[in-house]
């Protein structure tokens, strides 16, 4: 199969392709490199294995230019950072819908059927019950970039209503691991980095999410797609658990060896506006295809909170 | 209180205008007359109520135009024809999505909080329970407009959890009625106008939804918001019956008097790429406001022929 991963050189987008690559799989990667790193797919360019296009997915023409002759399509590319919607407010709207219009409407034209959709929990949106299933309506997401990823699943599932698009949507949780470019670990052993004798908490601490292992993402990715063959197949893709902010700040100061670090909590019931407090997916449809995630939430923090030390060098 | 009403010239949004004047409200129109029409609202901007800004949601500057010193936002333009994405698919992101970021992301920055959005049934999607719940879950729109809906409720979702707006989306059933500018009882008067011996029906005639009169729907609207007051309040519009394509066929035959056309059916469950056949929406969310209609789906389709067919002449 010959499949373009959009985002390939970043976090999830990397792992994804390590494991396409294993199984003998041609990669196109479209990717403009602002989060991604081409060292994280470095070895399968060397190999020529993957070819790398460095494009963007708001340009029409950079996604066209790498259509042509694809099987399938992993479309992962978007804004990483869900804060900075409270900031600037088109870069969700350019980067995730535009963006994934771009991605359906070039398939159109060049015959490509096949599509996988990162989107993620946080379009349920708020007060949505846990674990939270599928099929849980209204969904009503309270940040820019929910309302991206959800505007994006309407869109593909537009596509396979009109145009005959296969697709798997996944709902993720919150994807940690080995490679992380952003998000709570990644930010907190930068915080410890910086100033080993205290370490910020947005919010009260009191956050509580669930947390996947990014292998155990995209192995999840892979099986539910051999498992699965609906027009439009959805899947939320998570850990059997939640993890609080305060545990995961206690873990990475635990692994950095920061002993002295004193936690200060920022207060307030959330990160910042359009921070969903609690989250945790429904995961018996993924369980129902035969997959199961190695880690729970809090190795899964643990193992991240030691990759992301060496990576990032304390 | 100051109303903007985006799509003011327009059939659901001429109606609208109606009520605000009559129960003494100041209204604002964005229209680009591309369907609405300006007699639909000429008498009130003779008499000084409405104020017509001649201008295009698409374009950021002719929103802004119109935002300034407004209470409420009624968002009621789009693309009007829900077939043309099946030829054309980006008027649906350009009229709808990003429309509606526009008019959201001019309401921050005017300060403006209450917004009303103009959604659809067909947010749903395809094989959704008859009659369907506002809770339905997942919502996987077939169609391009759809998908269109599905975004802007997700933006205004958003703004509510990031910025602090006050929203009340309606998830409209087909609303018909006098002034209708398109739509299956529209398009049959026209096809017999043109040629009154034969009527053609796209798809087999068994398609069967929900009809409101467009009375009915402005009424409903006021009424919700009147009785409904939380940050998102969301509402399915509709009546408490369907009614078939081949009903509405013969009563529109009966109304003309073109007694001898023959229905001449061009098959298949639908009639078009992404037309949902079977749609319902649950109403009890609006009976609870203790708003009912006057009119059902039968009522209102011959109400609406009556209408139309002195609009039209034949």
């Amino acid at each position: 199969m010959r499949a373009l991963v959009t985002g390939g050189a970043g976090f999830i987008g990397s792992h994804l392709i390590d494991r396409l690559i294993s199984r003998g799989d041609e990669v196109v990667v479209l990717d403009n490199l602002s989060s991604g790193k081409i060292e994280f797919i470095q070895t399968h360019i060397d190999s020529g294995s993957v070819v790398l296009h460095e494009g963007d997915i708001t340009n029409f023409d950079d996604v066209h230019g790498a259509m042509e002759g694809i099987d399938c399509v992993f479309h992962l590319a978007a804004n990483p950072d869900i804060r900075l919607g409270t900031k600037i407010t088109d870069t969700d709207l350019k980067q995730g819908t535009i963006a994934t219009y771009n991605i359906v409407e070039s398939m159109r034209r060049c015959e490509v059927k096949k599509i996988v959709f990162a989107s993620s929990s946080v379009v349920y949106g708020e007060n949505a019950p846990m674990p939270t299933p599928e099929n849980h309506g209204p969904c009503m997401p309270i940040s820019l970039y929910g309302a991206s990823k959800q505007a994006g699943e309407g869109l593909i599932s537009s596509w396979v209503g009109t145009f005959g698009l296969q697709a798997w949507i996944f709902r993720f949780a919150n994807i940690i691991g080995h490679r992380g470019t952003h998000g709570v670990i990644f930010d907190f052993i930068h915080k410890l980095k910086a100033d080993p004798s205290r370490l910020e908490v947005l919010g009260n601490g009191l956050q509580e999410k669930s947390y996947m292992e990014v292998g155990d993402c995209v192995d999840g990715i892979l099986h539910v797609m051999e498992n699965s063959n609906e027009s439009l197949n959805l899947f939320n893709l998570g850990s059997h658990d939640t993890a609080s902010v305060s545990r995961i700040a206690e873990i990475v100061i635990e692994e950095t060896n920061c002993k002295d670090a004193k936690i200060e909590y920022t207060g307030g019931d959330r990160g910042w506006a359009g921070d969903i407090p609690r989250a945790m997916l429904g995961i018996d449809k993924m369980l129902s295809t035969g997959y199961d995630v190695r880690y729970n939430s809090e190795d899964a923090i643990r193992h991240t909170a030691k990759c992301l030390i060496e990576e990032i060098g304390l």
